[in-house]
């Protein structure tokens, strides 16, 4: 199987990009199909699974004194669904994943790992374009808001991966949206792609 | 103008992407021409001129006591001169520059500012295929000469730019070559390029 998984800075255009690309390619994209399928598994409800999935919940706490820890179970528990879920729905078809923590569960099956990021400027931009705040939102909260939400992404990676969140070194391709039009970027993407995957049955 | 600029860790194979993509595209392709270039616009020779562009000596030099400094006239005159050739060539026609700072001096043109990295495993079987060191180098030696050469370029850029070297943030797109065949990439990378430029149109 091909599979692509997209890791993104929160308003980059990650995710409109993986879209696309899947699209283009013809892959399955899956998003919320995962939770959803993580539904299936657990008894947790998708609102929970989505902060988790997202790195809103914490997976452990450790207390001030002494050196132990506990772990929050149940965010432990979607994390190994979500694993499961993810495993299997790589093995079905080709397809595109964004975030997830997909680039880390499918290492081992080769998938191209892309890291879409932009700027402050183009980032606050898109966020008032698809009014991801509430109309007023200065600038400045528009990008803690962006800090904070990649400071989770950031958080439930680096517990997971050997690289860093966002170190080129994790992925094949970090694409930088500042500027370009993600639309007019893809069937160049879509060729760079196609020729990734015929570039790794050479070097395999 | 369309023009190119490739940044890249020793050993990463940057040179030979930014030769193929030059090929494929039909820009032209600057590298040694660059010194040449200089040579006519300087009293220097060759050899001094590329060690200063690739790093190897500084540009001013700090005293223990002091707070004074002086500066190396003869490496920011090599400079000045690169700076000149440089912004002269890619106003002839579309091109594609490995190095010499090309990304900062042309940062206004709007290149397709690429950086080429690589893993340690990569970069040691591709030195040992190229024969960069001599035969008998080790695994260790290889690397610390990577390191050296990277500290070099690093140190270079970062005097001039605001974004430090391989910063994902200072470029378009960052290409990993770790475990991919780069003449299979091409095609692909071609295809990019185009999208990016005409991406670039209907953004700017």
């Amino acid at each position: 199987m091909r599979i692509i998984t997209i890791s993104r800075e929160f308003a980059s255009g990650g995710r409109e990009l993986g879209k696309r690309l899947a699209d283009a390619l013809g892959f399955q994209y899956y998003d919320s199909e995962i939770i959803d399928e993580i539904v299936r598994h657990t008894d947790f409800d998708a609102g929970f699974i989505d902060k988790v999935s997202d790195g809103e919940v914490s997976f452990n706490f450790h207390f001030g004194r002494s050196f132990g820890f506990s772990v929050n179970q149940p965010a432990i528990d979607v994390l190994a669904a979500q694993h499961k879920v993810i495993t299997e729905l790589a093995q079905r078809r080709d397809c595109v994943i964004v975030g997830r923590l997909a680039d880390i569960i499918l290492v081992k099956e080769h998938p191209l790992k892309i890291f879409v990021y932009s700027d402050r400027e183009h980032k606050i931009a898109r966020c008032k374009e698809r009014g991801e705040l509430h109309p007023e939102a200065t600038d400045r909260q528009i990008i803690r808001k962006c800090r904070q939400i990649d400071l989770n992404r950031r958080r439930t990676h680096d517990t997971f991966a050997p690289e860093k969140w966002g170190d080129r070194r994790g992925y094949n391709l970090c694409i930088n949206t500042a500027g370009v039009d993600i639309k007019t970027l893809i069937p160049g993407l879509k060729e760079y792609a196609l020729a990734f995957f015929e570039s790794l049955k050479k070097e395999v």
